[in-house]
């Protein structure tokens, strides 16, 4: 049993390498809730809809989010009608946000709405929250403290990021299945995806009790670097990590994780930078642009798992 | 000043011709919202958004509700998801939905809302709910109470209607606009709509207040038939006089009505019927085919009120 952590594009990638080398049923994805938000009346959960229309390949390869065949007669209309379109929403997109909000107001919990939508795409690996219970990000600039969307969509991530606040997670339950499988003997790896350290990642490790357990887990845990020579593949992490003060590579990314990893895999762009890194490092090719890419990265991550293993 | 009751579909071809022939001041739209109903956590106006629709030009000719260019991605993956389809809500009829739902959870007004729709789609006239309060029609049926929409949309009118509740009628506050409207010394005719009198027209009379001033009102209050020849020219208006024990003719129609009428408008088939109508009958054709019809039907009866104006 594999268990990813993820947020949206880029966890998704590796995500989706790891679902087509592994059965199924032995690969949990815990994805980052501290994105999702509430707006136009609708429960909208990025990460986790990213992780599925991935894995549904249904993905939108352009936009890099929402769904492929999509159309738009919606926000066109909403436009017409003065209404709120910073936030893109799709036709087929908005379909899932409105079907899960109905559900989460009936009293189903976001786990249970998740697995279903999942089931009914044809997605294989089990796909859940990190909590059912609301977590929000959100961060500090130079204009006070901001909600995530607006930071990340509204305000395309050109706001100087000082904190972060991930609201709700110090009282937020963590979702029982992960922390369940945090102590299954049959755990081979915990696989920190190559997304967002401070948005994506950092969320789930606030949860009560995530980093006691990771700690805990006789699995290794092995991250794969988001920064691929001093850049971010995707995303505002180099940006963030420069206004927190910190240097914008790979090294600088395990030493925020810490000694919570076992494992971690850097690109070969930046084999320069290892020595500073608490953790065993496996190099190789982990830029992922074709299917074969991802794949050849979770074969990479599952490799450096193994060899963990047999050492400890 | 004319004011004119309507409901849906029927209702909105007159409503269609009065506003081709009055200037869009002289014109103000009281529409039913007896069918309205939260779907989906979507504050949902059947009657008032074909009346919108069809003043703004874009409603569905085929369909005869809903709007014109529609596209179907969210009702198509909501049928994927496992979701309600029933009721179908086209990608650019859910903007008017969302919103409106967004707005009135704002604390806006309905009459606020629909009057910024109309305005944003070009309507011309003003086109108000007939109380900013919830009102909901149910019927008994021999299966017990169930909601309007269940009865006429999911249950395609099926169910043997035995009575009808106004559910909030006695609570809700009379739309203000409509209520000045008809002691307004401006005031030349209220015009009752051919729309459904139980399901369409009753509902408005049935708040408080309302029948004292319309009977008070010195301005004659006249009626288009919505029966033709013994039949409704669209909806269930003959198949629930049957059930309630009614003959479903334009005289059953005037009947029901009773003195609230000074006039009422007669299609010629029905040239035999007209003797036990308690009001001013004026005869013509009243079937609405064309843009054309609607505005000879539109001429005929402000001609009708004309007249009673000066025998008054």
């Amino acid at each position: 049993m594999i268990v990813a952590l993820s947020g949206g594009v880029g966890g998704a990638k590796l995500v989706l390498g790891l679902s087509r080398i592994l059965p199924p049923d032995e690969l949990l994805v815990v994805c980052n809730t501290g994105d999702d938000f509430e707006h136009l009346g609708l429960s909208i959960s990025p990460d986790l809809d990213t992780v599925m229309y991935t894995l549904a390949g249904l993905a939108n390869p352009e936009l890099g989010w929402g769904r492929r065949d999509e159309t738009w007669s919606f926000m066109e209309t909403t436009a017409m009608l003065g209404g709120e379109t910073w936030f893109r929403l799709g036709d087929r997109d908005l379909a899932v946000h409105v079907e899960r909000t109905r559900r989460l107001r009936l009293g189903e919990s976001l786990t249970s709405v998740t697995l279903d939508l999942c089931r009914r795409l044809g997605v294989g690996p089990r796909v859940v929250p990190m909590s059912d219970d609301p977590v929000r990000t959100r961060l500090l600039t130079d204009h006070g403290w901001i909600d995530f969307q607006d930071y990340f969509v509204r305000q395309r991530c050109e706001p100087s990021v000082r904190a972060l606040e991930f609201h709700g997670a110090a009282e937020a339950r963590v979702q029982p299945e992960f922390l369940a499988a945090l102590t299954n003997p049959a755990l081979s790896a915990v696989v920190v995806c190559p997304s967002n350290p401070f948005i994506s990642v950092e969320p789930i490790l606030a949860l009560p009790g995530v980093r006691a357990a990771l700690a805990a887990c006789p699995a290794p845990v092995v991250a794969v670097s988001p920064i691929i020579g001093g850049k971010a593949v995707k995303g505002p992490t180099a940006k963030i990590m420069t206004e927190l003060g910190l240097n914008p590579s790979a090294e600088s990314v395990a030493q925020r994780y810490g000694d919570l990893l076992d494992g971690y895999v850097v690109d070969l762009a930046d084999t320069s930078e290892v020595q500073g890194i608490p953790a065993k490092v496996t190099l190789g090719q982990t830029f992922m642009r074709t299917l074969e890419d991802r794949e050849a990265v979770a074969r990479i991550v599952l490799s450096a798992a193994a060899k963990l293993r047999r050492r400890s």
